[in-house]
């Protein structure tokens, strides 16, 4: 990746035509460059909008989107007037929520009536989702009676829900048809299909979706065969399922697509596994940011934003913390009569801190993929015990054998190693018991974990250590 | 989801036939049920071999994997007999590395190659790479040549490459060809084509792959229609890429197939969006586990597998802590003159870690996401340190009103409030820049950040603190 120092070369060739625009935008692996971020900043400091346009146009709309991520404001303001009328519904679709209002805000409902019709209807409904009630109102107003009906039903499920993950547009024919029967009726549908689709659903005649014919299938057979003879099994996803559930069926079953039902069973939509992809990076990057203490400010969000999304943890924290020294508080006289305790007891609170948030990780990565339930719950609590122990025995050595150079007091080292082991074993428990704890309570196990785990093990760290201390060295 | 405690009721129907079994086995969200574990572990118990097989076999091969995780090794041994042979490939496939080898293990290499064979290239190399290289000449010795070839062709790929992921079936056609034409050879070939496929690729007379054609844009079209009308661009990837940069680039463009091509632009094959899904989950796990300073140890690990992947992080956060605390010693009289110093130091170096890591997480997940890079790193760094000042002037206005008021000391709360916002944006550009420069040498930005940072804010955190407090009170 060429960084911003290294692109004069590229900068001053402004006869480069489309296909060598093309060849700067996009590194090896398919990111855009720093470069060409440049390019587009410096047309945009020049005034040249010409250029300007020409940058935005030799990009996929993927591209656009991942241009917009990029820009500050200002420069983005710049950008969407150029942005060319067939893609703005796939870059719309694109863009993350808070960039994609801004360029909500500057567009006429026509256009965005005009643009959101071409999308299929989860990610119309998407978009629509993220407008002012006003415009809203507006744009559904510009659309056909079809497609609006299409959103508004959409947006009638739940969020992150099988419902608004799904389009509604399916290939449904009944089990009687022959493969030449339904390949005709594909030639001769039009709009109706989806855009792509990989499945045939085969319906019965109350619309329950009774198996599935991969389209690869439906090419392989003879005209004359029945789709009831080449049916696969289906799994059917329940419209209100969440999509995190939705996401872990797709990955353990290797889906390419599925049915939606109702709760009558009757076929409502089908869900593919390009948004898929998408729920799976959200659901773990959610857990990541949960672990961490800090919700998802989106892309290129503001200083008051992403203060926003942190500020209320550290306070938190800091909250958990004051109880966690309150401990330090009952052991004033100890600490002034031997103030090495001082310097140790960071380190005790802090190995079990770490160890807490290994076991923590570990746990809620297994929760997420329900590999650890009420089945082996009991054998992994009592697993991550035996890990707590030995490595709380193998740092208390350590320790202690450091301490006893350094300090040459026996029993300081003694203290160092009990409270090692316990604190390290705690924090096993802890990270353990607490997302488990979480999970049966119906909550997430990512969120408010790790700030638990750390003010266990650092109350228990202080506690252990200057108890242990006050009992044997003074 | 039914507990344990909960089944007496199923578990004495001994006379459920295979539907009953499936409902039991799994939960409303297509979970495996603890129940149905339970069900397993007292067939076993009960050396009822019957039952044991029907309950095996009452699976679809992703669960009796699942399974398999879920049970103790003892129970395992005795699930490996009663695998169905038609569904040894899709298990085996399935089961995680270490699982994998103890079925492996036990096997005859006739049956491991036959079960083998039924799989996609892809799919077979990787179970293949996991056997003891005896084992593995018997099985590929076992296989026919044209198996073997393809095996071997994919095993000389780099691990978490392109190679690696794909497979060798693909279907290409000339660009001349019709869409009937197409079709017509679909039906005639046979073993040769891919189990299933998304995408026909297009190729030119030298298999370079000029185009693709979605299946379903192949039903659509009128028969005499060329492939060179209908066919789209295509996103090629390089047989050496990465795995992580294969998976942006589905993620990005929202690919169901992409082809494959070798350094001299030809077609050796094929990856779809369902590898990429296992992908996603694998890299993104390793961001999670990474961050918390733990390595993988598979599922169902021994406690001896988790001390190894656990242990070396906390001897390293041992040495690291050891360092940071070495500045509370050098503050030893200050300690002793006033112990609320030793109350209040691991609040701010606490505060200092948890800000850190908050942008850690945030920095490395938006660099695994490619919105970070040269175009925006500037930016990015400025406002982490405005949200870390303000945080920082945040956090120190609550705390020095709380000092105050429990101490009446205003200096100590000067002091508190100071060491406070410098530990805390700090602890910001500690977070931004570790990550950015480990991407910048090439290393994996999650790997090492958090010991980092951890210790910048420990040091920091106390150095502030108690060297402000040495100035400013005493």
């Amino acid at each position: 990746m060429t960084g911003p120092s290294g692109d004069t070369a590229n900068r001053s060739a402004p006869n480069s035509d489309s296909q060598d625009l093309e060849d700067i935008a996009l590194g090896e692996n398919y990111e855009l460059t720093a470069t060409y971020v440049d390019m587009v900043v410096d047309a945009a400091d020049r005034g040249d909008s010409a250029r300007l346009c020409d940058l935005v146009h030799a990009l996929r709309p993927e591209d656009v989107a991942d241009l917009m991520g990029f820009l500050s404001a200002d420069y983005r303001e710049d950008i969407i007037p150029h942005l060319a009328p067939e893609d703005l519904a796939e870059i719309l679709a694109e863009l993350d929520t808070n960039l994609r209002e801004e360029v909500l805000d500057v567009l006429a409902p026509a256009t965005l009536a005009r643009a959101i019709g071409e999308l299929d209807s989860d990610d119309a409904a998407d978009v629509i989702d993220d407008m002012e009630d006003d415009q809203r109102h507006q744009v559904l107003a510009a659309m056909s009676d079809v497609d609006r009906a299409a959103i508004e039903t959409t947006l009638a499920y739940e969020e992150e829900t099988a419902g608004r993950l799904m389009q509604r547009e399916v290939l449904a024919a009944p089990q009687f048809w022959t493969v030449g029967q339904t390949i005709d009726h594909v030639r001769g549908s039009g709009d109706e299909l989806p855009e792509l689709f990989f499945d045939v659903y085969v319906v019965d005649p109350a619309f329950k979706a009774v198996g599935a014919v991969p389209v690869s299938g439906l090419l392989r057979a003879p005209r004359e065969r029945m789709l009831s003879e080449i049916m696969e099994q289906v799994t059917e996803i329940p419209v209100d399922m969440d999509q995190e559930e939705v996401a872990y069926i797709f990955d353990k079953y290797h889906l390419i697509s599925a049915p939606v039902v109702d709760a009558g069973g009757r076929l409502v939509g089908q869900i593919t596994v390009d948004d898929i992809v998408g729920v799976i990076q959200e659901e773990t990057e959610e857990d990541i940011l949960a672990l961490a203490g800090v919700s998802d400010a989106g892309r290129d969000a503001s200083v008051v934003d992403i203060v926003k999304s942190r500020l209320p943890w550290l306070v938190l924290n800091l909250a958990t913390e004051t109880v966690a020294v309150s401990v330090i508080g009952a052991f004033q006289q100890e600490i002034q009569k031997l103030v090495t305790l001082a310097i140790i007891m960071p380190i005790v609170a802090s190995l079990g801190g770490n160890a807490g948030t290994q076991t923590l990780a570990v746990a809620v990565r297994a929760l997420a993929g329900r590999e650890l339930n009420a089945a082996n719950a009991l054998r992994t609590v009592r697993r991550e015990l035996f890990v707590g122990l030995f490595n709380g025995a193998v740092l208390a050595a350590v320790m202690a054998g450091a301490i006893f150079l350094l300090f040459h007091d026996a029993r300081l080292s003694l203290t160092v190693a009990l409270a090692l082991i316990v604190n390290i074993s705690v924090a096993a428990l802890a990270g353990i018991l607490a997302p488990l704890a979480l999970e049966r309570f119906g909550r997430d196990p990512a969120v408010s974990s790790s700030v638990f785990v750390t003010f266990v093990t650092d109350f228990t760290g202080f506690l252990s250590f200057l108890g242990l201390a006050a009992w044997i060295l003074l």
